[in-house]
């Protein structure tokens, strides 16, 4: 594959990070350093919705044409030569978590900005249109799940099926949603799967440490793991820590303790594939000199192998049962996605689309969840990721240059075109 | 010994429990039935001073001189027929848990005022005077740590000790202090530790299932444990839940669970004698799908003996730091008591009122903490511990039968003639 010089020259790396720290200061963090400045920008908020517009100042200037639909789903389109054919699909989403970077997610979003500009100035026509979409709340930081507006717009969930989830402070995700709604009621709406994309590519920081300490580039993504979550409460009783016997206690600490190194001993993988994860603790009354009777933990568990993912995430509540001493547990499972592998056609172009530019390209599945899962059921689907420090994502350290970031947008544009031909 | 039978007549059972009940409407939680209703009375708060202002008007209906000082520790004087006689003191707290009983401290207190009214209508009278004290903030509930009434008073530390100790809104216990001997200017003004008592007796519910489960009435106290609380911080490094191989994590959660396993090991007593507690437990982030960067645990550790009390807990960071895989930690003392062990005076004058009451009696030692323990050091000191259902205390189901109170009062109205005779 033969790569136009002239789009790779056009992709403007100041640009894009001049865009990327913009973005930065709706919601920005505090660091030590200028490098780890954080961003809190939740889904559905005024900040979210100061961001969209300065998206959509920039997409209008450059002529393309914006639209949303009843998620909340923004897209931004650029014709193709052939108006009636189905678009390629890129984009990720402009929310964060609540203590978050500054590059997870809406650098998804700057960098299909940037391609497609980069493809107009370029001078370069696909038969394909290429819209750019900025999905609603993929983070799940205010809104608990994630992913909602590509699982709506996919048709994976009915769009009211979070109608009564709950923010901390108790509102809504419908009355946020109708507000956020009623604030944009002036942009085009369109319905929910307007289309059969005819190709989904997401950019993306990789939030794991394998392409920097491989001194690599790109991110070929295979597929994504699959993931489920439970949540586990212990129950015991409530006694004073000086005055009753240990023999005597139903003490929730200590069987959470019991539990999670069962949990251990399950999730043991030699090859390390495997990941399982104990975020959350809550622990009741939570006072140094009482017995606790109620602790509360969460399991996060993922892999690449929906075998793997059911057998051994089905004998989560036995182990936990048979490690209990003293107390009463319940475990509920909050989500379940199976492992997504995706169809060759996206990650073969972004291949040849790095190799052509002479970068160092990885093939690796994602760890983590994102919008193109929903996307495989519909059209050829792919990720292309860059290298983040550390692999530290979700956080406000979480970093990547300006020369890292490019090198994406730089493949993100070429396998656009090829694609989108 | 022989015990007057009118004094124990005149111990009224209706009228202490009328007390306590009126007491607990002060600060009272719901509960599911009559016998789980809580109270929550802070120290220093306008709540508190209601409950003071009406255990004044029965005292000074009663004929009882009242006094304060510059803790607060209330005093109700019954006169002796030698007024330069050193007093015998009785008396507990009138504060509470947040979320707590109606009978810590606030029994011990009206079973004083019951036994010394009792006393004068049976028409006895002892040489040394009887005072029945309210000690402030014994249970460290709003300011930490408790007792610190009977501390200053005994001057095991200065009374400016806690002056910058905040309760959880950001109030320091000097401006709390402060407020409240303002409300309270109309009341005569003591020096702290204006006199050696006589003696010191404090009547108190168990707060262990002991006597309960022994069938019995009366705990006779032959000291206090000694405690060692600790806080344990562990840090780590915050990492992505889905994208980081374990073996390349330094998740505090993991490393807490094994920091806490390992202390098991060391604590572990198969006498059950020992007391360890790990009652709170705070993670950060604390979010389902990120690992953990800091967890941070208490430890409370009692013991009897002091030999045991000073190497296992000056063993604690060692093991905790052997045990840890990924992280580091940080092991801060919080607090050190050596046992008490009271000598014999009161504990016999207990016993033989008991006797003489043909009631069942244990002698045992207090695993909890009390005022008493500060007052070793100036007298003759001693408890009487009464059952709670089911061991529990600190906490809105705590409860004692009307009965079960009465039978202490009248052990301690007894002891009390004996000791002030």
């Amino acid at each position: 594959m033969a790569v136009a010089p002239n789009l790779i020259a056009a992709v403007d790396e100041a640009r894009q990070w001049r865009r990327l720290m913009e973005m930065a200061e709706l919601g920005a963090i505090p660091g030590p350093t200028p490098e780890d400045r954080g961003v809190n920008r939740p889904c559905l908020s005024a900040l979210d919705r100061v961001a969209r517009r300065k998206l959509i100042g920039w997409a209008t200037e450059l002529g393309l044409s914006v639209a949303t639909d009843e998620l909340g789903n923004l897209f931004l389109r650029h014709e193709g030569s052939d108006p009636g054919a189905a678009p390629v699909l890129t984009g990720s989403h402009m929310d964060s978590q609540p203590n978050g970077g500054r590059f997870d997610g809406i650098w998804g979003v700057l960098a299909g900005l940037e391609a497609v500009q980069a493809i107009r100035e370029a001078g370069i026509t696909t038969r394909h249109p290429i819209e750019v979409v900025a999905w609603t709340n993929e983070e799940g930081g205010r809104f608990a799940p994630g992913c909602m507006g590509s699982m709506a717009w996919s048709g994976f969930q009915p769009p009211t099926a979070w109608d009564s989830v709950t923010d901390p402070e108790g509102i809504t995700f419908r009355a946020a949603l109708d507000e956020h709604l009623a604030a944009e009621a002036d942009l085009p709406r369109r319905p929910l799967g307007a289309y059969r994309p005819h190709a989904y590519v997401e950019a993306h920081i990789e939030q794991g440490p394998r392409l920097e300490s491989g001194g690599l580039d790109i991110g070929i993504v295979t597929g994504i793991q699959g993931s489920r979550w439970f949540t586990v409460e212990i129950r015991g009783k409530t006694d004073h820590a000086g005055t009753t016997p240990l023999g005597q206690r139903q003490d929730a600490v200590q069987d959470m303790v019991r539990a999670i190194t069962a949990l251990n001993a399950l999730m043991h993988d030699p090859k390390d594939v495997l990941r399982f994860t104990v975020g959350k603790v809550e622990v009741f009354p939570n006072a140094s000199n009482t017995v606790a009777d109620l602790a509360r933990f969460s399991i996060d568990f993922r892999h690449p192998q929906a075998e793997v993912l059911l057998q051994r995430g089905d004998a989560i509540p036995g182990v936990i049962q048979a490690a209990l001493r003293d107390c009463t547990a319940t475990v509920t499972e909050r989500f379940h996605a199976l492992p997504v592998t995706f169809q060759p056609e996206v990650p073969d172009a972004v291949e040849r689309a790095a190799r052509a530019q002479g970068l160092g390209a990885l093939r690796l599945p994602s760890g983590a969840f994102h919008d193109a899962q929903f996307m495989v059921p519909l059209c050829p689907t792919g990720m292309i990721f860059v290298p983040c420090r550390g692999g530290v994502s979700h956080h406000p350290s979480e970093y990547s240059t300006p020369e890292q970031l490019a090198k994406g947008t730089r493949v993100l544009a070429a396998a656009l075109v090829e694609l989108a031909k």
